[in-house]
């Protein structure tokens, strides 16, 4: 079978899910613009392909149509936003991801980056590199009230790492918590509507997957009820965060900070890189080498079970294609 | 009594520090140049004062000579690099500190700093502001051999945080913990000596106080025992790492990163700013408001104890004199 790969990079720090694909017989090209790809480059490459091992890339009505072999779609990762799964089960293609790899990574950078700005930690470096000495007087994370919106995989693992600091007050939302709330050691974790959150977190950080339920959950409506000062992140996807009402609230000072590793469109190239106060990162989240190599291992596992005419082992179930709707 | 203090800001996010040495009765000077003194500059202001609230200028042979009425050094902090203990015995002038209250900041802040360079967010948070989108793939702190120098209240404190972290390996050196080692749920802490935390850390921290011992502790000697790529942190003092050395091991990419927050002359203004993979912050590990706060006011509380009479709470122990000889 052909299996494209256009996630990149792929089988970079570790060669067995290449040699995987190999051995089960697959006839493997990657990406061969070594970026990510755009609609247009996806219909021009995958008419010949029978199983695509997709980063995420928009995966659309558009790109199926063009899919005449298509037959696997296996998302290296947890997000589905990128691919049109209504079209894909109506071209009677599977689709698989990898919903437990990223977490553990995307949940550590998600503490880095709480205390990096709750500290100002980003700030100082940026202004230390102009040769500006800039100390700010910051507030602990076990001081801070903690906000957390989605208590999936990685919210929850959010909350576990918090474990050795003595928080104080830790508050959760979540549509429907798949997994149950965590304790943490000095605080009950309060499971409140995400208003109280908005209105009363000292940090936010998100961990809810893009939907249409959750495209622009954060606007200037609610950055207005925020207190001024508070602190926003978002790991989880461009989009969650209306990106024009995030400039404006960062370049007012109504918002201390904000730690944005996601982005509308990416490779990002916006105005929130002029804000010193917007810790910027590239989509860094579940890139530790543990985690991506785990990620492209799994990916690629099922593409080889499918060829092999196994039964996958991460089908993408029947509650994603509904989010969609 | 007259006092002055030295350390700036002070009282600024906090009045009850000042408001306490005003009801002991004294009469408060506030340092009058806004920035960290030199020693000519305490040598020109210190002579009529009783009681100096310090910050870490230094307090010389030099300045003791020309303090004529100095009775107290209440140094705002844990640091006595900085006060000439001997020569302060001699001239029979008290000196007290604040031991434990700048810990928790310190000890959270190098939670913060780990992350941030085993995931390069300093470097591409950099690199994103001058529109460049940098991704990186890193390493987590669960998969990361962390070692720690230093297992005093600070360096026992970030042992303690990453116990929600499901660390694999932590080493720690200490001459003399003056705390019993921290245990970890998902691992042993080893106690190592200094040259197995060398060669075998991924990513080393350092919690020590300056002294003779610990001058020059990381020079190109040491540097040269660490793998390629390895992490080092210092948020205790200037003058432990070497600066010029630490500049061309990170220069030449010898050692993947550095998070400096403590330098030789501060404010800082050297080559470190110009590399990317050096993360620089301004003397922050103690600036959480809480941790801040709590040091003015102990620090003016043993002012206030020393002006009516009462022994002082955190007078500096015989072996922090011992330390200086």
């Amino acid at each position: 079978m052909k299996v494209l790969v256009t996630t990149v990079p792929f089988a970079e720090k570790d060669i067995r899910p290449l040699q995987a694909l190999k051995q089960a017989g697959a006839d493997v090209v990657i990406n061969p613009l070594g970026r990510k790809l755009q609609e247009s480059d996806l219909v021009n490459l995958i008419s010949e392909f029978d199983i695509l091992i997709a980063g995420t890339e928009p995966i659309t009505q558009k790109v199926i149509d063009r899919a005449e072999c298509l037959k696997l779609i296996s998302r290296v990762g947890i997000g589905l936003d990128s691919v049109d799964l209504e079209a894909a089960r109506k071209a009677e293609i599977a689709v698989s991801y990898t919903p437990d790899a990223p977490s553990p990574a995307v949940a550590e950078l998600t503490i880095g980056l709480m205390i990096d700005l709750l500290r100002a930690v980003n700030v100082s470096n940026l202004r230390m590199h102009r040769s500006q000495w800039y100390r700010y007087f910051g507030c602990r994370l076990s001081e801070a009230t903690i906000g957390v919106i989605g208590l999936g995989r990685i919210g929850s693992k959010v909350i576990s790492h918090l474990a050795g600091f003595q928080c104080k007050r830790i508050m959760a939302n979540d549509l429907n918590p798949d997994l149950p709330i965590p304790c943490h050691p000095s605080c009950e974790v309060e499971f409140v509507d995400k208003e109280k959150i908005y209105t009363e977190a000292d940090i936010i950080s998100l961990h809810v997957p893009l939907t249409s339920r959750t495209k622009n959950l954060i606007t200037n409506d609610e950055i207005s009820l925020m207190r001024p000062g508070t602190f926003l992140i978002n790991t989880s996807r461009g989009g969650i965060i209306n990106e024009l009402d995030l400039y404006r609230a960062l370049d007012s000072g109504h918002l201390g900070g904000a730690a944005i590793d996601v982005f509308d469109q990416e490779p990002y190239s916006g105005d929130l890189s002029k804000l010193d106060n917007c810790l910027l990162t590239a989509h860094m989240g579940s890139m530790s080498v543990d985690c991506r190599t785990q990620m492209e291992i799994e990916a690629s596992e099922d593409a080889c079970r499918f060829i092999g005419g196994e039964s996958l082992r991460f089908p993408v179930p029947e509650a994603e294609y509904q989010n969609q709707i």
